[in-house]
């Protein structure tokens, strides 16, 4: 099944949001065990017709986001209907719906907002409870008089319509233009700890020998996702293969990120973690925090960026930083050990290394970073790190492999 | 002057990288007040000839990325020699740069790589220092026998090769192409504070009417970048109307964000800070140390999630949560007032709020968070905002309206 992507938008905006909409629909395409074959983005405008034209000629199905909205240059609606050759009927459903909308909001609805309420003939309404612009799907036989045979469906361009239309009502109706879409299966391996090229060395082969598995990878800074899709069989059969090369860097197999992870295990065995961060300036925090729940798990988290916090806060002291260093093995283990004692936690993670750009030395060069793990009735460890480049990378890198850590000691793992 | 974008990439990874690199050619083009009428994103393989082939009969630049590597998928090079009926000749400058590269790393170089020193006949090679795959340029003549009279630039698709190449060889020769392009000006002015919707109603058609200046956004969560360009003359015209109705709005007219216009700041003033904070979870603090240099003006961040946190870290009283609850104005300015006594800094700021989706109330529901500036020898402040939506959005804007706070009172200007 061919599919192409056309977005659209206002040219004063052209660019990420879009761009954002465009790698998402592409992703839930991907979920489906799908790809998509083209991508096309232009302005809002007339322009729009001939996209939408030149995909659905090439096309079984064509996904089309952006410019269902109120203004003038908002031609989504009004493109499709004239490549298809239908007239425009305005439908009491969606009028009513608006008339609501503004309503609610006490706010005046215009004439140009009745725009969206005009439909192709023939095309079926995708109501949007999440916006104003309802979305619109031609199943293929509206296009069999122009010599296709082009399911359209026209999308909202902001992403909170955009989204859960996409989830709710359009891949619902792909799976079922799919032979096998019903018992098709998605399986997403999270990988962390290895390199993208030692992940395609150890199973990329013997993945594609799979007979109907359908391999992809989403690679992120930090892990790896291998996105196996197929029927049940093969895609059991490709990842028993994940589990048996990679086993102990597979983080889940249920997209959840590294951090929910943790504190999901966290939360059941009822222990708490804390943290104390130098270089990564709090983003570890931010990460274990990102996930709703966190405060069943996580009360302090220290950031003592100036080595007298380090004192104040951690009681790490004054002659281990002036012997050895801020960023050093001993001081990684004293942080570490330090606000486990501070906050009565079970575990502690602690870094401490050289962001960069400045600061490093032959020894310790910029993208060095040393990481403490101290845990109740534990020994404590800490691993040596390299991660040189971008402040942001170190940060991402270096939080990663300390949370990694902890994943490890949790589940039994030997540390890497 | 119209410009298309054609990208390619190996179909598993389709997606994020892609629109990555193609979002940031377009906000590089934008930069240079032009637009990109058209992005076209296929996978590596055949179908990049018909993109090129399209974008090239519609344009004066078409702008290609991807493809240039030394697999069998990689066809760029080939298609767009195909296209023009160039043939391939092998270029002694790549191939010695390939034969560095390789020896350098200890890396064996194999026959495909040579693939990427053939060269077609006529096209200009742009020097690769940050990779293997040089970039190439056929200029308009070379196309004007298929009838088109398009610049066609060849280039890798690795953003750390794409994104200096594209800096430091290609922008100078579309500045060249351009009648006005040695002297055109672009200019940013990032606004926070205020809503998208105001800041059109406030400027928009005050802007659209300056003969000469182009306007755009770039919108973000929690700020905006009004972006002029044109001549020197509409560009300091539409500045100066930004100024006249959202100056205090202004966080900085060179693209620097509001944490490093702060960190910069209290650099110059030797002043210091520190923060606490509760439901953005160190979100704040690793914005701040995102910022090379954050060191000379951030110390201690501590992030207290548990109420026993703010009492032991901040010396918060148990009353004081007792009584008004931890989302609270007390309780943000005591946690202010802790963190600025406790680290001896010069001003501190403490957030406290309910992220969701759980923890809301009728009186506080999720999303409201109390924002406390304390400074040495002034009055402290709160401030509640009210920010609902998902977590990174919170985080993101309530970390945003402290930081603001934070600029106002350095500045003096009036508190939101």
């Amino acid at each position: 099944m061919r599919i192409e992507l056309v977005n659209t938008g206002d040219e004063l905006l052209l660019g990420d949001t879009i761009n954002t909409n465009a790698a998402w629909i592409g992703q839930r395409i991907a979920a489906l065990g799908l790809m998509v074959a083209r991508q096309t983005i232009v302005s809002d405008g007339p322009v729009i017709k001939d996209a939408i034209a030149e995909a659905a000629a090439r096309s079984d199905v064509v996904l089309v986001s952006g410019g269902l909205g109120p203004t003038n240059d908002d031609l989504t609606r009004e493109s499709a209907a004239e490549i298809l050759g239908l007239p425009l009927v305005q439908d009491p459903g969606i009028t009513a719906h608006l008339e609501a909308f503004f309503a609610k909001r006490n706010r005046v609805m215009v004439a140009s907002n009745l725009r969206q309420a005009m439909v192709p003939a023939g095309a079926l309404v995708l109501d949007n409870p999440w916006g104003t612009a309802p979305g619109l799907y031609f199943p293929a036989e509206l296009s069999h008089a122009c010599g296709w045979n082009a399911h359209i469906f026209l999308l909202p361009g902001p992403p909170r319509e955009l989204k859960p239309m996409m989830e709710n009502l359009v891949e619902p109706r792909l799976r079922e233009l799919l032979p096998d879409g019903a018992s098709r299966r998605v399986l997403y391996l999270k990988i962390t700890g290895v390199g993208e090229s030692d992940i395609v060395e150890k199973v990329e082969k013997k993945l594609e020998a799979v007979p109907g598995l359908t391999l992809g990878y989403c690679i992120r800074q930090g892990d790896v996702d291998v996105r196996l899709s197929g029927q049940s069989e093969p895609v059991e059969t490709g990842a028993a293969i994940v589990r048996e090369h990679l086993g102990p860097c597979i983080v889940s197999e249920d997209r959840r990120m590294i951090e929910e992870v943790l504190v999901q295990t966290l939360a059941d065995r009822g222990q708490w973690l804390s943290t104390a961060e130098s270089c990564t300036g709090g983003f570890m925090a931010s990460r274990i925090t990102d996930v709703s729940g966190a405060s069943r798990v996580f009360g302090h988290g220290i950031v003592t960026y100036a080595n007298e916090a380090k004192q104040r806060h951690l009681g790490v002291s004054a002659q281990l930083l002036e012997q050895h260093g801020a960023v050093s093995e001993p001081v990684a283990a004293a942080m570490a050990e330090g606000v486990l004692a501070v906050s009565g936690a079970d575990h502690a993670l602690a870094i401490t290394g050289i962001a960069g750009p400045t600061g490093g030395s032959e020894d310790k060069p910029v993208g060095t970073v040393f990481i403490g793990l101290a845990s109740k009735g534990s020994a404590t460890v800490v691993r040596r790190f390299f991660y040189p480049g971008s402040r942001d990378r170190f940060k991402l890198l270096s939080s990663q492999a300390a949370l990694e850590m902890l994943r490890r000691r949790l589940f039994e793992l030997p540390l890497a």
